[in-house]
């Protein structure tokens, strides 16, 4: 299986990474739109421009779009489609639908598979939610996010006047989620779900009380939660905020019968790398997806519409054997 | 969707419970092969003959079978592949490829879908395994079970000479389980992860030492566990044994990248009736059943070849605006 990567940030590292553990594939290229002179790959994938995409039509199985949601991947994913199977980590939750139509028609008229919205959220917990919720259909779920750093909140802090770096953390209320394992169904509020931890270097001689303030004051960002500040210096950002952590759970209670029976299904990752997670899912995916189009399928597909097997390099009977 | 359960004990019970839970299903009856009139159903549905079920070839759209996996399910399963969509929980691991094989020919015979080794584990438990595995090559899964009544282990204890009674519960030891979170990869013996406790009622004047004896010492089912045995009355099993709980968890953890970033990914139930859940995952997939057969599908599958959109009475849009 000839796969490329198309974008190499963060992500696009994760990506790199996975393939080069699966046996099945081989990593054809890296296509970025920067001089590809100027990357460098981690793994020393061979690098080229973007513009050559269409020259390697025939050498690709699938191309995974490592782009942002907000600006890349609505033109990126649509344009690739007609040409590539594709698999993306599209997670703006509001726009699924409208991306969703956009791939869909594109993947159909080149006769390609694309796989939308894959990653761990949108994604392995959209898995857990679907399936706890088609078997408990009498019952409430509930997503916390974190420990973990929220890029978008990060970056939130650093365009703030006087700001140099920043990185924030989301955090469960431990004690939330405890009550929601015991089956509470209250409607909890922002607040009571997650609080945000926010480390922060500032400029030399800015005003720190009046970052802090407008930190927590920001809306939608910070101002529904409990938020903390702490002012670090630029070795302590280095020294332990490097890494990109995350993870969650997703937890559903219910009952069965007559409801005297009460049930908690729960899902959880602890992830030490949040973009080469991502990465992995993306990888296992992208799989599916050259397999689907092998067996004569087209158009796009979120992780709801794939049997699990298709993400496998084993056969079904290994499978049976091995897991079931 | 018109369904009939085939079986009625515990599972069928808790099959016709949900059946009753889901909107889109009507519950056509419950195929029995004892004589229909001594089979009261607690929501009153109608009780027939087994012999019967061929009467109801267009009648019914998927039949769950809900007969053991020792002796009924082996023949009952494909015999009725032929003329029904079915679904079953066949759940002896060692055979599943066996029983696969003479369900498959059978469903294909009859342009059928059949859906096997559906329930918890196999069934919720092997997703989770899949799922991890996929996304997560470079790691180690483990699955352990409880606290939960295990059926196989109750009866073995009932068969002992001189015991009226009895309730083993299959505990997970919580030092182990914490050590495989935490990313041990230790092989472990069935004694570190599991513990059995059992729950007696003797016969008047039975000796309890070698009543115990027997137990600690039966092979495969407790002599390789630190298994706990406590005599009880037979009110004290009424009152404090009826229900039968279960659970467990599969945990895999692992690594990506150059193997320093860790990972966990957790799949947990707590369940307070056994064989009410089961019934909901019975229930969910013969939705799944219908929906591929109306496709045009036919032949055997697991829970591995089934998406998860195929279990819910939801439209893919709907699917993707709300839980993706």
């Amino acid at each position: 299986m000839k796969v490329a990567i198309y974008g190499y940030g963060n992500l696009g590292r994760g990506v790199e990474a996975a393939v080069n553990c699966a046996d099945d594939m081989e990593l054809v290229g890296i296509f970025t739109r920067r001089a590809p002179e100027t990357v460098k790959s981690v793994l020393g994938t061979k690098v080229f421009s973007a513009d050559d995409i269409l020259n390697f039509k025939d050498k690709v199985d699938v191309l995974i779009i490592c782009g942002g949601s907000a600006t890349d991947l609505p033109t990126m994913t649509p344009a690739l489609a007609k040409n590539f199977n594709v698999v993306d980590s599209f997670d703006t939750h509001a726009r699924i639908g409208e991306h969703f139509e956009k791939v869909d028609a594109a993947a159909k008229e080149g006769k390609k598979v694309a796989v939308i919205s894959v990653g761990w959220d949108p994604g392995m917990f959209s898995i857990a939610r679907i399936y706890s919720y088609c078997i408990m259909p009498n019952g409430k779920s509930n997503t916390f996010w974190g420990r973990g750093v929220s890029q978008g909140h990060s970056d939130a802090i650093r365009r703030i006047d006087g700001v140099l770096d920043a990185r924030q953390y989301t955090v469960p209320i431990e004690e939330t989620l405890n009550k929601v394992r015991n089956g509470d169904t209250t409607d909890f509020t922002a607040r009571q779900m997650h609080k945000r931890e926010c480390y922060v270097v500032a400029k030399e001689g800015a005003d720190k009380d009046k970052i802090a303030k407008e930190i927590k004051e920001m809306p939608n960002y910070f101002a529904d939660y409990d938020t903390s500040v702490t002012f670090i210096s630029e070795e302590e950002m280095k020294k332990n905020h490097a890494s990109l952590p995350h993870g969650g759970f997703v937890i559903r209670t219910g009952s069965t019968g007559n409801g005297d029976n009460r049930h908690t299904i729960e899902y959880s990752l602890k992830l030490d790398s949040n973009p080469e997670f991502t990465g992995s899912v993306l990888v296992a995916f992208a799989r599916a997806a050259v397999k689907l189009n092998n067996k004569g399928e087209a158009g796009c597909k979120t992780a709801f519409d794939i049997a699990p097997a298709e993400l496998s390099p084993l056969t079904a009977d290994e499978l049976r054997h091995t897991m079931l």
